[in-house]
């Protein structure tokens, strides 16, 4: 096995697949990377056997063949390289790789590689094509909803489903939920598939500045395919939630405001309700909506944030960090607040769309003195 | 006590005060930041006993007065403040602060501020004074040499020495030692201080900015003021060791080399010399520096940096960490290394330049195959 390759593209596809490198492991080769040459191009690949991430690069070939390198070490050396060509060799003779660069001489030991899972794609049958910028979008948008307990994987995965040309993601940890609808896509083959929220977090990272994304998927398994890169993961099992009934269809009151405003008071608010609940209490009047917190040891906030009002006055708590985080990921300049009642769901959209819907519980202790 | 005063400059007086603010505290009133109001000028002081900052900054002052607040609480309501003028206000009657900035209303707790530590400077006499960037340069340049183990309080100083218009900073951890010499100063007192390294080191994050910076002394403390800041702290008790006479004068081999290259060929070695010592090997032969360090579980690297080598050839050892420190804080572009034989010490300087020297002892176990 010999290529020269250039370290600049080596060291971005190493770097992309070292995030699907466990950082702990009982396994010594699934903290490695498999570098396979051939063909013009260097795949590389690293697994925790659950999340697998492939890329590759262009390279020029002398001798094909494959190695197993210690992850985190090959990301370290390949950054500290200068820029431009490295010669990648292996000895067959004992198993000993060699990278020369510049006057640098590196000599590392292999890892054995005969059990490091190999990811196979076969089975999976494509679903849908969709545009990088609306899938990154929609994950950022509902992947904080989902929960981070490492227990419950149904509620710490995030459902994805298409149906009618419209790929829609939903997350819940119980308390609030969190729904996208991407916009229309070519064509789509309908399914639901139940995808651990962190591998989509990884897939929205890693497509960032590509165009189109492949979606494939299987009864098990799912894939995101972009020019380079591929990221394919286990789905989660089990049946999800029936969420569309939860969501509510009709409001008694309705608050349209500056997103970044009320984002902007709460920040002040969340200062003051570090106590159990975290709870921020929002009182709907003529004016707008008064956001107001307290704590026993430090004092109080209060604070006036101008609103179109429609139902009347309403008195309603939160848990503030359910409030910013829906707030700080949109991007749209108002926001529209949906309410029940005030103890049951409120609904948090940008105006004048309906591909997002944040759905939220308020907290029945009130942050009231 | 009543004040209107600009948020910007409210907070960044504020984050300085609070570097002095312990983290965790038993007494409630060292976790604040006392704010003084009188003639024009808000004055915010922070302190854990040892360590003192003060901060000012102008306002229009309505009624003076003083209060404590807490320091972590009092910055991060600050920054969430929006730009602009707020007002702060005391209301005697029951302790209470508010803020007003827009439409947020702040209403916070006083802590009792009977027994808070009013720095007190009377006792200390102007010693010199010291341009800005000469002050900073020379504390970056010895500061990471000292020892970082809370358990020996003289490794744990920097000496600060005046003499003939000269301010020298000495630092050493018994593995190596650095020494920095400011240029010519219009005048001083002489004398010597040992000042915590974490004294200087907020030192010279706090005057970055600042063009002159006025010291005093006297037995016990030591002052750094500019315009609007000043440090006091305790002096460490007890003698410096004699280190001049540790720093040889004759040397039988030296290396005039590229700063940036040896740097970049020691981190690629750094990643080979993590076992036990960090030991990397230097090898000086007829064109330069051979760097090599090898690890028994990843491989090894080795790599010749050029360099004009006089003295013959020489094998040495170091640990790697020793090396990089000041060829990474050094702005020189060659730098020289003086060597007095395999097991003793070695010498690092900017080429041309006395002003300033950094002596490291070798390791005995040598990093060779």
């Amino acid at each position: 096995m010999e290529f020269t390759a250039l370290k600049e593209s080596f060291v971005i596809a190493a770097q992309n697949v070292l995030r699907a490198v466990p950082g702990k492991t009982e396994r010594a080769d699934l903290s490695g990377i498999l570098i396979a040459a051939g063909e013009g191009i260097v795949t590389l690949s690293g697994t925790d056997t659950e999340l697998g991430i492939k890329c590759q690069f262009p390279a020029q070939i002398n001798t094909s063949g494959e190695t197993l390198l210690p992850g985190r070490y090959l990301v370290d050396i390949l950054r500290r390289l200068p820029p431009g060509p490295l010669l990648f060799k292996m000895e067959p003779s004992n198993d000993h790789i060699y990278i020369n660069s510049g006057a640098s001489h590196f000599e590392l030991l292999a890892l054995p590689s005969d059990r490091f899972p190999r990811l196979q794609f076969d089975d999976q049958a494509a679903v849908a094509q969709v545009p990088e910028l609306a899938l990154r979008t929609g994950i950022n948008q509902v992947a904080f909803a989902a929960a981070r307990d490492g227990l419950r994987q149904l509620l710490n995965s995030v459902l994805i489903s298409f149906e009618n040309k419209k790929m829609r993601l939903v997350a819940t940890d119980g308390h609030r939920l969190a729904l996208a609808e991407t916009v229309e896509l070519d064509q789509d083959i309908p399914g639901e598939y139940l995808v651990p929220v962190r591998t989509l977090e990884e897939v929205a990272r890693l497509i960032a500045g590509e165009e189109e994304v492949q979606i494939a998927g299987s009864e098990r398994q799912i894939a995101f395919r972009t020019k380079n890169t591929l990221v394919q993961s286990s789905l989660v099992e089990g049946k999800y939630l029936p969420y569309t009934s939860v969501i509510p269809t009709e409001f008694s009151w309705q608050a349209v405001i500056k997103r970044t405003d009320l984002l902007a008071a709460l920040e002040r608010a969340e200062l003051f309700s570090a106590d159990k609940i975290n709870a921020v209490n929002l009182k709907l009047t003529a004016e707008g909506i008064e956001v107001f917190a307290q704590s026993a040891d430090i004092g109080r906030v209060q604070e006036l944030v101008p609103a179109e009002i429609e139902g009347g006055e309403l008195d309603i708590s939160f848990n503030v960090r359910y409030l910013l985080e829906p707030l700080k990921i949109l991007a749209a300049d108002k926001i529209q607040l949906d309410f029940t009642g005030p103890e049951s769901a409120a609904l948090i959209s940008p105006t004048g769309s309906t591909n997002y819907r944040y759905l939220v519980m308020p907290v029945t202790t009130r942050a009231t003195a």
